[in-house]
């Protein structure tokens, strides 16, 4: 009892603290996905990112509504949430359209791990709820391979992309390690009966693994 | 037959222009809106923008499908209109949030108003995909709902506001009648056997008139 002086979190306010962390990160990935957009090569590679971006403001919409039926304003479930992923994408900002192609197929694969990992924790009603928002898109794909077809057209270009897609899941998790131990709720649910700090440390690092993995895939070293 | 030394455009081919013209419009204006939405006071306030942006994308979808049927690529039909539209937003960036709002609105509204107007040059099929593209959003009435609301907390707001319209409106206008009077298809086919200036002119004139009757409605000397 001592490690833990939060009392434990009703499956309520779990869901309402992690959808409000869900919904700010999409929307924040609409906004800047969406803005990176404009440095494509091409009009149709625009079209490839804004649709990832629509996916993302689409994600968004499901959560808030969700919210909202809760009787939980999204906005302020939101708020707690908007520094750590605004940090985050001040630290992310592509340098061109291939690290704006990363970031979206980075910020798309490990936010859906992510939403799958913490589904588990949840009754499964709430579950089902969050399969379907983490449900991988056809614009996924898409990404995969503009990816694929830029590095066998330059092969001088993994290692500059491998060192992005290592930076930006290192950023990546190092605020969402921030915001399960910042969120009191968050933490002690995740523990499980277990050590809050340990939980999280889990979750990281199959987080990071599943990443590396599909680097790997890509023909970067992760 | 000295004034028009274009040949008539085949019904196909003036669509594909039209359809080239409004596809890039929507994804410029998906890209613009979205970066927009970013100096929202609120996050739900940023959300609406970002709505509107989605459904400008959605548009963009639509068409885009609609050339790649006709087999025409997209991305061929929509670059000669690239200029025109990055020009006419780089003209306009607004200064803050609400400017940003009453862009959104005239966009919408401006571009709802032209496509009507065009779809009565085409067939019936090709008119009744057109009214869909067109087909007003739930979304616009929020921002016209936004900008009262805006005015009526603060009725100095309208001036700066009323003078912000004009200038968006003359600006798309100018764009709009340049692209007509620059795609050699466009304007023989308006120009329905008369004068194709008169043509351009008479639809400008009534695009700007619907505007200043919103703008009335709002409260602003257009």
């Amino acid at each position: 009892m001592g490690t833990s002086p939060d009392p434990p979190a009703s499956a309520d306010q779990l869901a309402a603290e992690l959808f409000g962390a869900m919904a700010y990160g999409e929307l924040s990935a609409f906004g800047r996905l969406s803005f990176d957009s404009r440095y494509a090569p091409t009009l149709h590679d625009r079209s490839v990112l804004a649709k990832i971006a629509v996916g993302a403001y689409g994600n968004f919409a499901l959560l808030s509504d969700r919210l909202s039926e809760m009787g939980i304003d999204p906005e302020e479930a939101m708020l707690p949430f908007q520094r750590s992923f605004d940090h985050f994408h001040e630290r992310t900002k592509p340098g061109d359209w291939l690290e704006s192609v990363m970031k979206a197929y980075v910020i798309d694969t490990v936010s859906s791990d992510f939403y799958r990992a913490v589904a588990g924790f949840l009754d499964a009603g709430t579950q089902q709820f969050v399969e379907r928002v983490a449900s991988p898109d056809q614009a996924t794909e898409v990404l995969r391979v503009l990816l694929r077809r830029a590095l066998a057209d330059d092969p001088r270009l993994a290692s500059r992309l491998a060192l992005w897609g290592r930076r930006l899941v290192g950023e990546a998790l190092t605020q969402a390690q921030r915001v399960g131990m910042e969120h009191p709720r968050v933490g002690p649910t995740l523990k499980n009966g277990g050590d809050a700090r340990a939980a999280v440390r889990k979750l990281t690092g199959e987080l990071a693994e599943r990443h590396a993995r599909r680097m790997t895939e890509l023909g970067l070293t992760a």
